[in-house]
């Protein structure tokens, strides 16, 4: 089994680690942009080979993780060069522009839209962990656009590296997703940016930060290349939330400077319901 | 030594843990109004013996780890009950109001104003670790007003369970947590209610949310009995944290609003910089 993997970041390159362990005969070939990180994931083993666009027409299986913006422009690309047997996937953390962009294309049948839900806060080749996938969630949009044998050579893999499946809507995909995972993602950087804005002397932040504020700034350290372009595709969405959010801010600090703390207290007491829904997350 | 625990909860429960693996020959007494949480801390060994307010004369050394706004009730009653010889060490996450409190106490040398920055989303002496303190900071107030002999035998209690101390007026002290620590947990309880508002159907929360969002939001899982009374206590100073977080959230917004992407990609990046800042926390 041939499977490319454009992009050797972290999602892609821990994909190529966990296929390569659960499948016998496979070869990996690696396409990125970034020449010392094609030369890193041949050094680590998540490639075996080098490969260029032109050699597309011999996958059985493209993986496409890149950011979100060169994901539009690379997927109608990748189909144009592929086999009628091939199956391409695009791993991204939007849906709908990616489906859009790609609707009438001849080869639409080919393809099969993905976000495996899965991360750190790390980014190239040398974060890509083994196991990153097993017992996270993939969400696939539109499956029944993709035919009937490729959608079943995807489940097989998705399977075999261990996780579950949920089909949605790309629409629905990108507003649910802006609430669990995009608005988490500014929060944090502007919860660093605020922090680091005020304490000039970082010696005082270091040395008062707890294992809380690492908590609550961790994705702060994600990379700006995967995320502006996110936030770009979803702006509507995320603008959306991040108008709740500073809502629910808002109205907390009126409540401070009201006195009003049994009300604080009872705000605090039914969000501490997320208990129950983080309690199936690692 | 007999050491005194007012309030057997996450704080003084992993403080009773390690103080009794470090010394020899220490009793453990356990003060709460909480019967039910009594008796657990004796089952799991957290405390030796139950004990009473009357019994107070008796002790060597008394941590009281209750809320901050019974804090400023009780340490003031027990320095009356206390000898002339005994240490009282108040661990709560404010300190400016408490100081203020006992400033004229006759056992105001008795006191000593400390800080331990560690802790868990947990709650309760179920909650208690042994070795949560060890490699973390623990911040002391006013040590000059301390008798020196107390100061040597807390520092000594704080040495040996593995913290290492900074020294700060509780003014400053105040306004530094609360941005590294008050500002998070809002953050974090108000990006919980916002996702459980919009989220009716918690399946597809729980479904989509990765440990990116797990990570931003375990905060939310506190206990308001704890932080309700912090957030009061210290609310000029959250409140101002407060300010200049929703300032650069709806700054960040604006940027979307505009389209100005290169822009947003620099405030991540520049943002980035919190990865050193926060190397050395666990």
């Amino acid at each position: 089994m041939n499977v490319f993997v454009i992009g050797l970041g972290l999602i892609g390159g821990s994909l190529a680690l966990d296929i390569q362990h659960e499948f016998n005969e496979v070869i990996i070939y690696g396409i990125d942009t970034n020449e010392e990180h094609l030369n890193q994931a041949l050094e680590i083993g998540i490639i075996q080979q080098k490969a260029a666009f032109s050699d597309l027409n011999n996958a059985d299986i493209v993986i496409i993780s890149v950011p979100v913006d060169t994901s539009l422009k690379l997927t109608p690309k990748v189909l144009d060069e592929i086999s009628d047997n091939t199956l391409v996937m695009d791993v991204g953390s939007t849906k709908e522009d990616v489906c859009e962009i790609i609707k009438n294309h001849p080869k639409r049948r080919n393809f099969l839209a993905t976000h495996p839900i899965a991360g750190t806060e790390f980014s190239g080749p040398k974060a890509a962990l083994k196991n990153l996938y097993r017992g996270k969630t993939n969400i696939i949009c539109e499956v029944e656009k993709t035919a009937f044998k490729l959608q079943e050579k995807a489940l097989d893999i998705f399977s075999k590296i261990g996780m579950r499946i949920r089909y949605m809507d790309p629409k629905s995909h990108d507003k649910h997703i802006a609430y669990v995972s995009h608005l988490s993602h500014i929060s944090s950087f502007m919860l660093g940016k605020t922090v680091i804005e005020k304490e000039k002397n970082e010696r005082d932040i270091f040395d008062m930060a707890g294992s809380g504020f690492a908590s609550t700034v961790r994705l702060a350290k994600s990379s700006p290349a995967m995320w502006a372009p996110i936030f770009e595709q979803n702006k509507t969405n995320v603008i959306e939330t991040l108008e709740e959010y500073i809502q629910n801010l808002q109205q907390f600090k009126e409540l401070m400077l009201q006195d009003n703390f049994a009300e604080i207290y009872q705000e605090m007491e039914s969000t501490n319901h997320i208990k129950q829904i983080l309690n199936g997350i690692n």
